[in-house]
């Protein structure tokens, strides 16, 4: 995997992801800058090359004289999310995306859900936006301290979390005022997709919708901000 | 102004914006769309052009077959949010935004307070992302419902709420834990730029910073999500 670009290289040789060499323009050779120093203190390989060949290996074609050659980003099982709420000792917290495709929303999402103190992110197989270098990037580092599982079926997945006692709810126009409901218990929050939200056949598996209460006339809020807004909910209720 | 694509140019259409004239796909003019018949309806002049043309025209070079021409938004002044607050009979409900590049980040923000109820938006002329069609599409429609403000000097904007009994908080990390605030008075958030958060001449002009509990070792989230976390429990408290 290719992360690319000044703020994403260095983020990524600050975080837990294993950089196997970093790629950067020949014009930096004797300026050494925090980035270059940053990859020698971890003794990573420091590669110095013409900006035309960097170029060509570009994927993004915003480099800005950085590549960084990453090993692929490792998913997890659902089971080590659960594990992990239970090694914090605290209520299991989980989030499940239905088909989220922007990579933007995606890495806003992990950086939310980290900030929230979410114990992992389960998304399916098919149809959904992986992580990438984007994801990672607008992560800003949230990533390698999340949990994601990528699953065949995210029914099969609800059906596991709700064997193991996660309380599996949607969030959704059309249900329940969030604010009068108790969060302070084992859960698991639904988001849909940006065009379609959750689909029919998942939303009739949950065990709810919870919805936020909203005064205009659009009546849905952007992907990524619906979920910090419901999962911000479900971590005041939990302080309180 | 040019909105183009698809669902820009359907959502402008639906919604306030004065459309001049649509342009649209010559190879359109026999199939006669949802979109052409809505821009019909709404006696809206159509122009059928052949790729080239348009081409030449789009200024995404993602038009899609259809570039709405537009009248350009018309900002507000800030008296006018506060009119509009008064004559609803509801408690100031105001965001300022200190220097949003990213037009993706201002859209969702848009979308975000309309489904609050926020009265409206104060951004800066200078060194900001001001309204353009990326804005306009990607708040959905909402962006007619707003009322947005573009001043010199946000600090002059400052004083006049305060003079006018509004509360100016920042929102930030290293405040006052925002669940412990009476947040159910005249509240004006200031929510600071996605690289370097709010201006220190700002923040120290402002009544107070409200910070969201963070969880995790990533120590902010992405501002349009924190502007939706923020704006939500403000809503929140208001509807107890």
């Amino acid at each position: 995997m290719l992360i690319e670009g000044k703020n994403a290289v260095r983020e990524a040789l600050n975080s837990d992801l294993t950089v196997n060499k970093l790629m950067a323009d020949k014009n930096l050779e004797h300026r050494k800058d925090d980035i270059i120093n940053l990859a020698y203190q971890k003794r990573i390989k420091v590669e110095f090359l013409p900006k035309h060949i960097l170029d060509k290996k570009s994927q993004s074609q915003h480099h800005q004289g950085y590549i960084a050659e990453a090993v692929d980003f490792q998913y997890c099982e659902v089971e080590d999310i659960l594990k992990k709420a239970q090694d914090k000792n605290e209520i299991p917290f989980i989030v499940l995306l239905d088909g989220i495709e922007d990579p933007h929303n995606f890495g806003a999402i992990i950086r939310s859900c980290e900030c929230a103190g979410v114990h992992g992110i389960i998304i399916p197989k098919n149809r959904a936006c992986q992580v990438n270098d984007t994801v990672i990037r607008t992560s800003t580092g949230a990533i390698s301290n999340m949990l994601i599982a990528k699953v065949t079926n995210l029914k099969d997945s609800i059906d596991y979390l709700k064997d193991n006692g996660v309380w599996v709810f949607v969030a959704e126009t059309g249900g329940e005022n969030i604010y009068d409901q108790n969060l302070n218990q084992p859960i698991a929050v639904v988001i849909g997709s940006e065009g379609n939200g959750v689909k029919q056949s998942i939303r009739s598996y949950c065990d709810g919708i919870l919805t936020l209460p909203l005064k205009g006339s659009v009546n849905s809020l952007n992907a990524s901000v619906a979920c910090g807004v419901v999962i911000f909910e479900i971590l005041r209720q939990r302080l309180k």
